[in-house]
């Protein structure tokens, strides 16, 4: 049984892992009959935000891994443990938490750096030619992972493309329910709700790239 | 296009709404052509419950509407606003926050109150015998609303089940893939992760629940 790490940010898509998307990766690993195991990182969240409102929660702070365990139902891990040894692949579910929490792209754009263990573990994958999948905005932190020259989609944001062409990636325009593919590194990305208007929009290009990693596993 | 009420009772399965439950439900609507809206309480949680520990979390309170909106992407509204007039059927996922947050079962067992803005919202429902689905542990809640000789299930748990019937609803044992229909009342429920052990799982109840109650109201 193939075996497949997902890495969250949080819990909630204004400061933490986009909830749907999450949850979304796990139906559909679950319909390949892969295994999962979650991961996210044991640092405090850039900030909190009140979902209803849209403000900061002045004062108020949250661990990642605390919240991400929320999502996972309490069945998770720290990042820092994580060994891409141990996995066939490895996927990341978008929501501001991978701008945020697991890099600060959200403040920094192109300047931005990433969890140092989130490099170390996504490029264990990249060496061994294992497939990645990311989406939403998780994909603006490929370069910095993969190199120049990755080919990646964050949908079809303008600014935010610019941003990862700066680091030298290579963004191609993508719609909800495709995924742009680098063949050449085994990588898989779509725009989940960078531009879906719904649950089931976001189901689309989720499912087609989770497919597609399953295809690559065979 | 039918509209669907989905109230929610927080976000994470210990203090709040089932995560899992609360976007199958969404995506099982939407792929029905449903129009959804998401409410919930605007009150404290009962406490709140660490996910990765499973310990409370001392000091801490978080509201459930506020919370809830992570689930919802921000777009809920306070459960003392909703009328079952604007509805054509109610949905009620599961997790701790139904036990904890909707009612005090979780403390008081067969002696629970519930809240009573949700008393009023699914009895105007029960009145004009629209469709209401509840899963997991929310249907403990059942005997309060629809009075004595509701037929429900939360599962098999023996415990729960007897404070059920001490209220006087009438338990069925019900498999995780299964529904439980109470035809006269249209009301139908589903154990999701009372017994579920993956999200796929809880999915197929889910998936079933919503089928039957889009069956009513064709």
């Amino acid at each position: 049984m193939k075996k497949i790490a997902v890495v969250l940010s949080g819990s909630g898509v204004f400061d933490g892992a986009e909830i749907h998307e999450s949850v979304l990766t796990l139906l559909a690993l679950e319909r390949h009959q892969f295994e999962y195991q979650c991961f996210a990182p044991n640092s405090e969240q850039m900030h909190v935000i009140n979902h209803l409102t849209g403000d900061v929660a002045e004062g108020e702070s949250r661990n990642v891994l605390v919240e991400s365990a929320r999502i996972a139902r309490g069945n998770i891990k720290d990042l820092a443990e994580a060994k891409a040894d141990d996995f066939d692949a490895a996927i990341l579910p978008g929501g501001f938490g991978a701008a945020k929490n697991l890099s600060n792209f959200a403040v920094k754009g192109s300047d931005c750096t990433v969890n140092p263990d989130l490099v170390t573990f996504i490029k264990g994958f990249a060496q061994a030619k294992k497939p990645v999948g990311f989406m939403c905005i998780s994909p603006a932190m490929l370069p910095h992972i993969y190199g120049q020259g990755t080919k990646l989609t964050i949908g079809n944001d303008a600014d935010t493309a610019d941003a990862i062409e700066a680091m030298g990636g290579v963004h191609q325009a993508c719609p909800v329910e495709d995924i742009v593919v680098d063949e050449d590194k085994n990588l898989v990305t779509t725009p989940a709700y960078m531009l879906a208007s719904s649950v089931s929009e976001a189901a689309k290009g989720i499912d087609k790239l989770v497919d597609k990693i399953a295809q690559m596993l065979t």
